[in-house]
């Protein structure tokens, strides 16, 4: 765990670990709506309804909030990869559901994850951890698109360069969606699971389920029984 | 055109515009090195060999310098785009080639495209103008999409949708693409390309083009004869 405040002893339930778990979510909204380098302690602390001085007790500076930010967003989603992998799926549905996750994670479920595609900003004794992290999942990413590539299922690609293009699509949303938009963000990472996985299918290769399979009727009838 | 400058009135190919290019190159190797915020006036002036006072001949600021850097990026988009649009290929075609030579202009050929992602860090009045270059190309990248899916070649999705995952794809190359790596841009956005083409075809449905149709002894061999 990269270590980021006087609470690094804290255990992930603790109380001060939630505490900066809102802090965090406080710091997304600030971010989402002036920009990272724009948002200040102070901005932060008015966000989180908090003195400056009781934000700084839980991270001295703007950086330390971006490393705890990256490193929550990335244990998530190795921790889905991980769950992922070990199931007895074949990779066509792997992927899509790691792709719908990683979505979803971004957009919904992970604090400030728009600070998640900043490693750059970070300097520090975290980055090298952070990037530890990004690469694991990367690596996660890439040893399932060469399980579908090995099986027959997916054409003969490099799995590298393919990881690249789902991770930068995914990724991407952060920089335009919009939570009370049109779409959910459910929605928005089935769509790019379906273009992204279909994408890599070999000629001829039928998905193996029925969400892949691009006949809006039988997509729907099917996901309907799915959660 | 975007209002940049003292430079207003100068022509693309006048001496004052190419001279302003050079500053770009200059700049963005800057910004790749060091990141975009960490890079100030001082050190761009540096990395063009010239003094800090005659940068400020050709640019005010650092967000003048990211204006004219996302204007140069979008209007070499739009023209790319423009012209593929108008040509009698279909739209897998169109489209591959769109994906391609995107990855290609922004990793090559642009100077400082690292700083086309960052409209977020513009304010002035230039916002407004890239916001409504940006759409344009979106817009035509759409309208390919959508001539795929209304002459049945692609499956029937939302044409936004798609052009996100692909705008996402194509423009993240910039976060993690190395020129002196294992490929060319050109590679990059050649395996992007059949991916995202590939992803959208209609179920059954064989590419117009041998490049996209995933087998590579076809690929290599028409591919030699192509430019």
């Amino acid at each position: 765990m990269v270590q980021t405040s006087r609470h690094d002893e804290s255990a992930p339930d603790s109380k001060a670990h939630r505490r900066k778990r809102e802090i965090l979510q406080a710091a997304s909204r600030a971010f989402r709506r002036q920009g990272l380098h724009a948002t200040g302690m102070r901005d932060i602390a008015n966000e989180s309804k908090m003195h400056v001085g009781n934000l700084y007790y839980y991270f001295r500076n703007k950086e330390e909030i971006l490393a705890f930010c990256q490193e929550q967003t990335l244990t998530g989603l190795i921790d889905l990869a991980e769950q992922i992998q070990h199931q007895p799926w074949l990779a066509d549905e792997k992927l899509h559901r790691l792709i719908t996750g990683h979505v979803v994670r971004l957009n919904d479920e992970m604090p400030g994850s728009l600070a998640h595609l900043e490693v750059e900003a970070l300097e520090g004794p975290w980055k090298k951890d952070i990037l530890k992290q990004r690469n694991r999942y990367e690596l996660i990413l890439c040893q399932i698109i060469e399980e579908g590539i090995e099986t027959g299922l997916f054409r003969n690609t490099e799995p590298g360069v393919a990881a690249k293009a789902i991770l930068g699509a995914a990724n991407w949303t952060v920089k335009w969606y919009q939570p009370r938009g049109s779409h959910t963000s459910r929605e928005i990472g089935e769509e790019f699971a379906i273009l992204l996985v279909r994408g890599l299918l070999a000629p001829g290769r039928r998905p193996s389920i029925p969400e892949l399979q691009a006949d809006p009727q039988t997509h729907q009838n099917d996901a309907a029984g799915r959660t």
